[in-house]
């Protein structure tokens, strides 16, 4: 019984890759660069948002935003005069805890492709299933709130081992927890050897111009600032 | 095609509530209360069960982990002398996200029924999936630690919804925050009106007491002090 629930999954997992492949064809034809953000619920992906959108530069952004239910964040994001699109995983698609590849397609017809450069798409708050669905995306983004715990990479580690960035977030905590940041960083590395990763705080800002930069450069690899 | 895979869904759960119910057959025979411990990764299940444990009386405990691989929570666990079972949803289950009624059922000949009065299910860190699939528990306890933001319950009704007690944890971080107690609370309370709520920190023991209290009650309702 297990061998086959693990069939069934790898069967799901190879459509989803198919249509993953149709994502980025349609982004590449449009010459957009697509992220896709990924945390556990509260880790500040949002707010990180919020951060960078106004700091891009000539980068022209988009956020799709992927939730259980609600907008709640598309609504935050929306007062930063950003095209936002929603996509709710509940009722339509069985109240999923993360976005995977049709759920993305179903949106590209509403998303500005002509009028963006870069677009974001802020998952489901999750550390585990949407490691496992590419959705047609240039680079994974995982933020790890430092309010965590030191554990997170060996606990999930897919999460860790498949993004192309990690955003260290809430560094300004540091002092009021027992978090041990060596720890975790040797966790990291055990995990996915010298990712990239910077140490950020969404709400004091430290670290969220070099974020902003990571993404501007992205786009434009050549033009912007080393 | 939505509905076809909604459709699925529902059987899934129909399924999952039939093995749920054998589950609590085999609990109520060897007279063993169940709770399962649900909330986002890092929010303190396994620090908050460490304080509870040694703190419940006469009440003989064990816990049953769910982790999507590796022991790190049960290591800590057995150090109390405490009798811990652990259960990995990868590879053998697909590496699910949340723990079903048929993986509970798979421990159970593993778990010292006869020498318990409590069992204590720590599911896999996520705040979507493990509030739809019941596993057999006589009540729901859920963490939320504050660092993740006053709009959890909005964003994740079910898991809020679905519970007999919310941990508010972390408290002892309130100053180190801009966290709105109240405006959470009134969240709580708009998506599951009056459920009891405890403010801890398993950090300085705040409020670890009533937890274990709590415990204690579920267990032995008349004996234990009020």
């Amino acid at each position: 019984m297990h061998r086959t629930r693990i069939r069934v999954i790898e069967d799901a997992l190879d459509a989803n890759n198919t249509i993953a492949r149709a994502n980025r064809e349609d982004f590449d034809q449009a010459a957009v660069k697509v992220v896709n953000l990924m945390s556990a619920p509260g880790a500040g992906k949002t707010t990180l948002l919020e951060r960078a959108l106004p700091d891009l530069g000539g980068v022209r952004a988009g956020v799709l935003e992927g939730d259980v239910q609600g907008s709640y964040d598309a609504d935050r994001i929306v007062s930063l005069h950003v095209p936002v699109t929603q996509i709710n995983t509940d009722p339509g698609f069985g109240g999923e805890c993360h976005l995977d590849a049709n759920m993305v397609r179903s949106a590209i017809p509403a998303l500005p492709l002509q009028e963006i450069d870069l677009l974001l798409i802020e998952n489901v708050g999750n550390l585990v299933c949407p490691a496992e669905f590419r959705v047609g995306e240039d680079a994974r983004v995982m933020v790890s709130a430092i309010t965590e715990g030191e554990d997170k990479p060996l606990k999930y580690p897919l999460m860790f081992r498949t993004c192309e960035l990690v955003l260290v977030n809430k560094i300004d905590l540091l002092e009021h927890l027992d978090f041990d940041l060596d720890l975790f960083l040797h966790n990291l590395d055990a995990v996915h050897p010298g990712v990239p990763r910077l140490l950020v705080s969404a709400r004091t800002g430290e670290g969220v111009q070099e974020w902003s930069r990571w993404l501007t450069r992205l786009v434009m690899p050549v033009e912007a600032p080393v």
